[in-house]
């Protein structure tokens, strides 16, 4: 049991002397990677640059306990800090202590939600956030986050929840452009990028390994800190309108509380919802990559509960919603990183850096850690997926669209909600018109397809219909209609077999549909016949009168309806069966 | 094109003496029933008593030249008058002309929408509302009914919107009983209850046919009518305290409009949706089952423009949302309509009763149109649907018990959005944790089946699983997680068949999580192919990339699958097909 929520018990056993050092070496880059992040983050969410240096160190211990993944590397992430600024902001003005105490609300609400979900076991919740609705959320989010930096590298004041409002508000702005901000941004955002690409075959040309030349060029965030924080100070960019990131309190975070406001949590319900399950899927699909590259497992509902405490730490230590970093975790695994110690590690250079540290970043200009955002965040845009989507899936193109659209246009909660509720409204759609097909044998086997997509056999007045859906409230007219066509149109028609290898489900008002159909096709002279139930849905017939009243039989096989219901025609293809069954079949498309 | 509007044109061709003459017999049975039911209906409603008179002309005839049943009769009827009281009850108070103006509003907006979802062909909406859901609510619905007539029949002043509140209302004033209002509702009570068992025996018994017997039988509301009229004028019973009709003014109804006014429609633009999907799926169930019984088809969707039709013809004759009756049209169809032109008929008699008889009406007791409410509605609720639909289905039980208690307890408007949310977050739940099976052949087919469930044969290393469910996003991570563990648990496992005769989609998110599992599994050497894919499934593969990258093959059936991955024993079972099928098998449940 106590195995269960706490993995440390398990590596920690097995701990020795190789584990510690790849663990630090692992934990000083992650560190160095982090601390400009970690401003960043703070800022667009509208927090103070102390509050992303406290989310990135009891967070990071609390997650080594409980989390079982070995190579996760959580902390203040863009799409949450997105996601709070846009919570928090409708409830509070930023700089205030309610805007703090708001964020440090959410990241409480969102922790319990998360140790709430993980100790249940109803990690599967998230999966309701399909696949192309959370690629086209982060897309769109990427897009705004970027937005909203422009003010920042263009040194005007500008700024708006929607892409539409920031655009508006950031164009008339653009005659008023600071020109030292942006230098400082241009030279920021140009390094940055040139880093990303050009760095790694550098190093490596330089003599380095393929391993150690990507993680070094990760780094790179620090140097153009580094650099941009001295030509502040020695160019005394302030008076020339640069704004840099100021006093920064030096020590430890003290203990807080969320605010006990009822009111507020019940505000911050939804959003904390909204951010734990986004939070969680995220986290989830990064944890899992990296465990399989090592054949390890991951525990999706232990996952919860190590995110849930880590969001709990943050909110008593005066920080803000944290969950896994995709970027920071792969650095964190290049690196070497084998256990989740590596994360405490971490934590503790950031504790150092929050003691001895802060002074140095009074001079650091906001446009570098813009820059540091927009180009993280640039690679979270894959608008190239809304075109393998379209051309995959209409439906998952339509739930994704409406995501990105709604989200830019609207905000980032109206934007899940919509994409999670197209979604589901398609899902219900598409099973209310279940495909249906007409079937046949295939000629030497004992297998039965649709007559209009394979050379099959079929026998006079026998219809056999194979109904592509479990049948349900949604679809349970609809095969009523479908049957009293089918018989009016054919009226040699005696035997119907429903084949019923793809339903999965018949509830009750489907089984009531089925009696009815039975009933008016014993009336009209046709016996109604069912194959292939499988198991769990014979189970619950087996429990009603259906059974009872069926005019036909129900048989094991398709095969074995057609055997009885037409010797003849059977005995031929089998005839055929025996002659082919001495050879293999090549395998068919 | 217009005789798919107008079905009219088609049976009129054809109208002859003989149909004329048992139109007309049918007519006249039915209005002599509808007349007591007209008022009481109307009452219920909360309306004066003509206003029912006034809805049972237009819509009837509008009905005629637009309805697809020959059988159907519409008018006011209990649950659709309960939701009106209920629904504007909220907005106005009784008596008043906005009362009577949001009832016209209501039947408008509701022929509206019903019209636009039969052009549109939306019916299937209505589906949604499940048989358990549809059949729960109308069983409250009648207890709440029958409750809010014992005031009358008591003559005690009560009233309330749930269950409790018209207890708790009635209970404190049991003191204060009108003891000549409870003799007269007694009387008509018992005497209702009486005739309708005991009436159709009798006059069989006197020599009438079981159909004329059954007939004349369902017209005993009009005796007791007359009745406790004639014993109201006679002994004077208004002095006594028994709450008389009274006046109700003669002459047909003044064409009216409804009020424009846009924030009344908002505010009645949901209930309007409700009374109009619980009246259509009320009016086609009677429609299909009258329908079948002589061999006729109905479309659902004209049924949905003429009853849209009938509604808005009811909104301008100054009355209030009609539909199909189930008893009234049974006693329409028994006493043999074979047309529309019925309706029409009916119409007339309602009109004439409008212009001549309305004075006899002055002393009939409202008493009595309450028992004709109590024991028309009491034939309404079956609770025994509650433990049928328990042993069949806890899901659907579930939503039938949410819809009864909601219904009664809160209100008929929150009963039926509990029911329908409630059965879709179920399904939903039930479909992202599938049913999945390892599969074995039967011995001496091509069939396979749960080895859990019968006795099949496997091969060592090739592990074959049918997967009971399409693969969307709320259940895609679910079959990662299965395989991931499954090939964990065996290491001798080197191939994975996933049988898809049951899934009939994979949306991107499943597609998503086919490709990782095929990587994955790639990555610990095991092999993964698919067999029985359908052709929709595999239409939607193959514009991926999916089928390219993967590891096995795609097998048209699952025996291929193993003849290819083990030719060995599927040689074996082969050596028993051939011996075997020279003899049909028997059926097997």
């Amino acid at each position: 049991m106590l195995r269960r929520y706490l993995p440390i018990l398990d590596w920690g056993r097995r701990y020795d002397r190789e584990t510690l050092v790849n663990d630090l070496v692992a934990a000083v880059i992650v560190t160095i990677m982090l601390i400009p992040q970690s401003l960043a983050y703070a800022l667009l969410a509208g927090l103070p640059a102390e509050v992303g240096l406290y989310a990135s160190i009891a967070p990071l211990v609390i997650y080594a306990l409980f989390g079982s993944s070995r190579a996760l590397a959580v902390g203040p992430v863009a799409v949450a800090s997105l996601m709070t600024a846009a919570a928090v902001g409708q409830l509070a003005a930023v700089g205030t202590p309610e805007y703090a105490g708001a964020a440090i609300a959410l990241a409480f609400l969102s922790g319990l939600m998360l140790l709430a979900m993980g100790v249940l076991r109803l990690g599967f919740l998230a999966n309701f956030l399909s696949h192309p609705v959370i690629s086209g959320f982060i897309s769109a989010a990427g897009i705004l986050i970027a937005a909203s930096q422009l003010p920042h590298l263009l040194g005007v004041r500008a700024g708006g929840q929607t892409l539409p409002e920031l655009l508006a508000s950031i164009l008339p702005a653009l005659g008023h452009v600071n020109l030292p901000t942006l230098a400082v941004g241009a030279f920021a955002t140009g390094f940055l990028v040139w880093s990303r690409s050009r760095l790694g075959p550098l190093l490596r040309r330089a003599g380095l390994g393929e391993k150690a030349a990507g993680v070094i060029a990760r780094t790179a965030p620090v140097v153009a800190v580094a650099a941009t924080t001295l030509a502040a100070w020695g160019l005394d960019l302030a008076v020339l309108g640069v704004a840099l990131v100021g006093e920064v309190p030096r020590g430890l975070p003290a203990p807080t509380l969320p605010p006990l406001d009822l009111d507020l949590w019940a505000r911050l319900a939804v959003p904390a919802l909204l951010i734990s399950v986004v939070g969680y899927v995220e986290t989830i699909s990064v944890a899992q990559t990296l465990a399989a590259k090592r054949r390890q497992r991951i525990d999706p509902d232990q996952e919860l509960v190590a995110l849930g405490a880590a969001n709990l730490g943050s909110a008593v230590s005066g920080g803000f919603p944290v969950t896994g970093g995709f970027a920071r975790s792969v650095v964190n695994f290049d690196a070497g990183a084998a256990t989740p110690a590596a994360g405490a590690f971490t934590a503790a250079g950031m504790a150092l850096a929050t003691l001895y540290l802060t002074p140095l970043l009074y001079f650091l200009p906001k446009a570098t850690l813009a820059a540091t955002i927009v180009v993280a965040v640039l690679g979270l845009v894959d608008l190239g997926a809304l075109r393998r989507t379209w051309s995959y899936s209409r439906a998952d193109f339509a739930a994704m669209a409406a995501t990105i659209v709604v989200t830019l246009g609207v905000g980032v909660e109206p934007g899940i909600v919509a994409g999670v509720v197209l979604s589901l409204a398609l899902h219900l759609w598409r099973t209310s018109r279940p495909h249906v097909a007409v079937v046949g044998q295939v000629p030497g086997t004992e297998h039965f397809r649709n007559v209009k997509r394979h050379a099959v056999v079929t026998v006079p007045g026998v219809l056999s219909i194979r109904v592509d859906e479990s049948l349900y409230f949604p679809n349970a007219r609809f095969l009523e209609d479908l049957l009293y066509d089918a018989v009016a149109r054919d009226p040699s028609v005696r035997h119907i077999v429903l084949m019923f290898s793809a339903v999965n489900e018949v509830d009750a008002s489907a089984l009531e549909s089925l009696e009815a159909i039975n009933a008016r096709l014993r009336d009209a002279g046709v016996t109604l016949h069912l194959s292939e139930v499988k198991g769990p849905v014979m189970d619950r017939l087996e429990r009603s009168h259906f059974l009872k009243d069926l005019t036909g039989e129900v048989f094991l096989t398709q095969f074995d309806a057609m055997e009885r219901l037409d010797p003849g025609t059977t005995r031929a293809t089998l005839a055929d069966l025996r002659r082919d069954t001495l050879l293999p079949r090549p395998a068919t498309r």
